[in-house]
């Protein structure tokens, strides 16, 4: 099953853009006739046959068109890690198990202040693709600890950190099926202070097990435990 | 918190070998008095005050001991991924979030049929050391896909594979608090003889979710679903 990604659908037609168009015609060398998947990255995939190639495009022709709904939307909000491939590595695994939106948070003990996006977007995409689940996630560029809570759409609000002991278990925090959000520290956890302001803001506090987890690691297992209800 | 491993213990005092004794003084400069945090690997966690180092080794004292218990233990039997890097990867990750045993299968479809049991024993103890969670996981060498059942010792068996549609979702089909093994194949999945040889030998079919997910991400997201009791 081969799989491909475009966001340029014009009626029974979609085209593939120059890049999608070298990984199908030239790396899988796919011809005219020939059938394949593309989704938009939005939870729709289409079946679809191959009309015309040319030089930086191709136009395919839709058979059949389904669309994948998700119950529940997680926007994970991370510290970057130091260093940028445990980020690129964790990315490629949230596509994996689904995630809606990613947001960089820059908290007082965040060591690296930017992300490479077009290497994040890249990296997702091919993810997708990979692992065929029709998601393509929304990857927001680094923000301000204070900044980033203008971005929460959701009453599911959730903060992991190591501040005090004692502090109940993501999965057994877990309220309903709607859309959650979640916001995992840096290296050097939260300070006190930001803990209190998203308390202040209606976040419930939450560990995730006993060990200590590295951030991104807590990134991908938080997600997994929040999508535990979209299976 | 300064932790290393040590399994050479001699009544009140513990010897740090070549390795985690450079780690100690040469690359932290602790001194004789100093506390450290050491772990035998398998659970005990021992608070001690360093009396004595010499070329090679070094001596501790121990002050305080700590033995934790597991709930449930997990033991993972996984089809190495052609790639060697995605194997250390979920290693380091599996210690992170706490796993038993792990023995390398070979499958009918398994492309890799050897790994690097030294390189995966180091990247095992340097995540065990950087979590600070107590627990070295036994590390098996490639196993035949028929020879591994021998090292079965639960009653709690899962195979996770995707050669059929409408399998339940490995976190449905928990059956209790004891402990568990599951089976994850390789990148072309288990064929169809092989899952049937396991479900005749008593192991229950799971799916690990709707996504496509690659095989170190299976053994990883499996062991965190197998693990949520534990918390």
């Amino acid at each position: 099953m081969d799989f491909f990604y475009s966001k340029n659908i014009e009626g029974k037609n979609i085209i593939l853009n120059k890049n999608e168009m070298i990984h199908c015609v030239r790396s899988l060398r796919k011809k005219i006739n020939d059938f394949i998947y593309v989704s938009d990255g939005n939870g729709v995939c289409y079946y679809c046959k191959i009309i015309k190639i040319e030089s930086e495009t191709c136009r395919l022709q839709i058979v059949k068109k389904d669309k994948i709904e998700k119950k529940i939307k997680i926007h994970l909000f991370i510290s970057p890690t130091k260093n940028h491939k445990r980020i690129e590595w964790m990315l490629e695994k949230l596509v994996e198990v689904g995630i809606y939106r990613i947001t960089f948070l820059i908290c007082k003990n965040s060591i690296r202040k930017t992300v490479n996006l077009d290497r994040l977007n890249k990296i997702a995409l091919s993810a997708m693709k990979q692992t065929q689940n029709c998601f393509l996630p929304i990857i927001d560029d680094c923000l301000s600890f204070n900044d980033a809570f203008e971005l929460i759409k959701t009453n599911e609000k959730y903060i992991a950190h190591l501040c005090y002991d004692n502090i109940p278990f993501l999965f057994n925090s877990i309220k309903s099926d709607k859309n959650k959000c979640i916001f995992i520290g840096p290296e050097g956890d939260f300070s006190k202070d930001e803990v209190s302001y998203a308390l202040n803001k209606g976040f419930v506090e939450v560990s995730l097990g006993n060990s200590r987890l590295r951030t991104e690691t807590s990134g991908l297992i938080s997600t997994v435990i929040l999508n535990l209800k979209n299976e």
